[in-house]
């Protein structure tokens, strides 16, 4: 073997990447569209993975990957549907703020991957550091809630640069609260142009109609792909 | 110089707490009490200081190092106080997800603290990472939101765990969501029996009195120790 042959992996982050590349090719070998669900604690990310598996139909099977430090709480309010859920704790690999792409592997390959055609990975609730590492998703995707306040794209703004789908959650508290949705709708573009932004209640169940359909036509572009 | 007196830092733990502990002597050395103050984005952490300005009462005079990752925004609000803000972003240092101690030493260095007798030191927006770094400060301060929800001390147990006291935020917000208060004090409570719990609105204003007496108190004792 020459010295030119030989990969060496840099840092941290490479180190992932390579990983990462590998869990997309598994996936799409499977047909699995596998989404990056992010958000801050409490922004309402567990709320929308209940009304979507309410919401999206027979014909589109989905998977869970549910990332916590500790904790099954997550895993066992989704248990009423029946769908696969895997559960990841980082806890035991120090308390990790972020799922890395390793741990979703192991994940991965512990799913049969043939009974379905959606995965969601649940993320550690966190809106600075699970931005920074491919996991090898498909799509990465944030819940924002308003209660979050509307300056927030600016001061986090490597979430808001990453993610290719923002869902403003918790509309139906906008009445409560002095925050304005066309700010924030204006300060997510300004950080993002190209990012598709929809409002929805998870709660009321507002705005989810249009979600739902937002997800499966970009299922279907990636079965077509 | 023998080997035995060769201090080996072994790790970036390791390191950050030996400056915690430089900057915890400068800081009682010139008397000045420093909290530590953490939450989720959007908990209401610069909301709860405005708030603490308005009411601490000439007789204690603040200061206030602002960390972000980006943007100047929280200072910015903070201006209308006559007291001393330094900003610190993250941004050049990698976009940390946390104050370091060194990052916290460079900013206690270029104050006056002969004119302060309390130091606000507002962490990044995160639930996670802070807590695993010690700053220098006296008390470890969590702004969390009743719109978090009343699960997250068991999922997010390090910073519960963490700190001296914990300010419940937005309770005006209560009638609109299904979230009980007193499961969540319990739940704080499970992880942590010794932190001091409040509950306010830092909107309304409703508890801030308590908070501040509060505040008083730790402050004394500080001074009296």
């Amino acid at each position: 073997m020459t010295r030119d042959k030989i990969e060496i992996i840099t840092d941290v982050l490479d180190a992932n990447r390579v990983v990462a590349e590998e869990n997309r090719r598994i996936l799409k070998q499977a047909g699995v569209f596998a989404i990056n669900l992010m958000g801050s604690p409490g922004s309402g990310k567990t709320r929308v993975l209940e009304r979507t598996l309410e919401n999206i139909g027979n014909k589109i099977r989905a998977g869970i990957i549910q990332g916590d430090i500790t904790t099954t709480l997550d895993s066992e309010r989704l248990m009423k549907f029946e769908v696969p859920v895997v559960q990841i704790n980082t806890e035991p690999f120090g308390g990790d703020c972020h799922l890395g792409a390793n741990l979703v592997q192991r994940a991965v390959k512990s799913m049969d991957l043939s009974q379905i055609g959606l995965l969601f990975i649940e993320n550690v609730g966190n809106l600075v550091c699970p931005a920074e590492f491919d996991i090898g998703e498909n799509l990465k995707m944030l819940v924002f809630s308003v209660t979050e306040g509307e300056e927030k794209p600016l001061k986090y703004p490597l979430m808001f640069r990453e993610c290719g789908v923002v869902l403003i959650n918790k509309i139906d508290l906008l009445k409560h609260l002095n925050v304005k949705i066309d700010h924030l709708t204006q300060n997510i573009r300004r950080i993002n142009p190209g990012a598709e932004v929809l409002r929805l209640s998870a709660e009321t169940g507002e705005g989810v109609d249009e979600w739902i359909s937002f997800l499966k036509d970009r299922i279907n572009l990636y079965r077509a792909s």
